[in-house]
């Protein structure tokens, strides 16, 4: 059985749950408590050398990283493809999935967060946070309408890597307020998915380990 | 024939750069002038709507993101292998070149850096700069030695995607002082890498656009 250690919150665990309901993976949840700083404990650095969630384990494979993850499962379980079989269409999914981890979610993800808060003040990462946040919203919005096939997600007719990488983040951008009307096409893919059962499923609100968190 | 755009000092051009040579495909440098803002002018924008460099271009298909660059040339072009055939060296290569991308270089990418630097001040970027980089290189020692099997590369006995992206971060790291005394595994890669013609091609001050460059 898969096994999905991850955090009910976090934007990339968020995506990494998405891409197995998506997929249709059973897994088992192992919940990392990310609040408590679980994920630097030696039990987990044992399969995550610098105790980033989540992580993935199938059999003795552990992955790391969700766009790994995204490639491993579409590369080992045939249904439900995660990424089109098509040149032109991979590429421009896997492009859209490597902009969400490489240049949307890094510059406020928590780690950074932390840091801003602490070394500066509350304010001073508020003004960061909706600084970068809209930038990426616009990142994002311009590689979703460029050469988008027909269909309500961001590739066509069904839901694939894609809208799993972007459902995640537009939660993290809405539970801090982020003004999100600059962005239509990404609004309209998130409203295609958020009805189907595999996001419900994946949905933070929905999992063992939900609690209170901090907003920051 | 491939066309690449790209600057010579940026560190995602240099990747896609190594990635092009190490496979031993030939390509049409298009330099785009990041120090002058070529990259948001029309043109450019066309290709990339979000003016990033490097966009690759093979015929009708322009490929953004090194990571998509990587895959697509692999999948592609099947000589010169840049991810490993079996499933677990794929999972560790992988989850190395996406940490690259996601975890260490966003933090003190270009953008990130201009931003800091009008903000607050210059000291308080070379802070930046120095702290996450010190992180960066604590976080790609750690993967780089977990499961690293026999030969002098990343992953083997010849260089792949993780030893493009590597020799390319730890440029952005030299060129500003940082110290990599900690990291011994990336440097014995580093110098397994250098001396190959792949790599003396790739180089930085060996492309047609060398030239004068601000320091952050």
């Amino acid at each position: 059985m898969l096994q999905l250690h991850n955090y009910w919150r976090s934007t990339s665990s968020y995506r990494a749950r998405l891409l197995l309901t998506v997929k249709g993976l059973p897994y088992d949840y192992v919940p990392v408590n990310i609040k408590e700083h679980e994920q630097h404990g030696e039990a987990y650095r044992r399969i995550s050398p610098n105790g980033f969630v989540p992580t993935l384990v199938d059999g003795d494979l552990v992955v790391g990283q969700t766009v790994n993850i995204a490639e491993y499962l579409d590369e080992t379980y045939p249904d439900n493809p995660l990424f089109p079989r098509d040149p032109a269409g991979k590429v421009r999914v896997r492009g859209f999935v490597n902009s969400c981890i490489g240049d949307v979610q890094p510059r406020t993800q928590k780690r950074v967060r932390e840091y801003i808060d602490e070394r500066f003040s509350r304010d001073v990462l508020i003004e960061w946070y909706q600084f970068w946040s809209a930038e990426g919203l616009s990142i994002l919005e311009n590689l979703a309408v460029q050469d988008r096939p027909d269909g309500a997600f961001l590739h066509g007719g069904a839901p694939g890597a894609g809208d799993c990488f972007l459902v995640a983040q537009l939660y993290n951008w809405r539970r801090r307020d982020v003004d999100l009307s600059a962005a239509p096409t990404l609004l309209s893919i998130e409203s295609a998915c958020l009805d189907l059962p595999a996001f419900i499923a994946a949905a933070p609100e929905n999992q063992p380990d939900v609690g209170q968190d901090d907003r920051y």
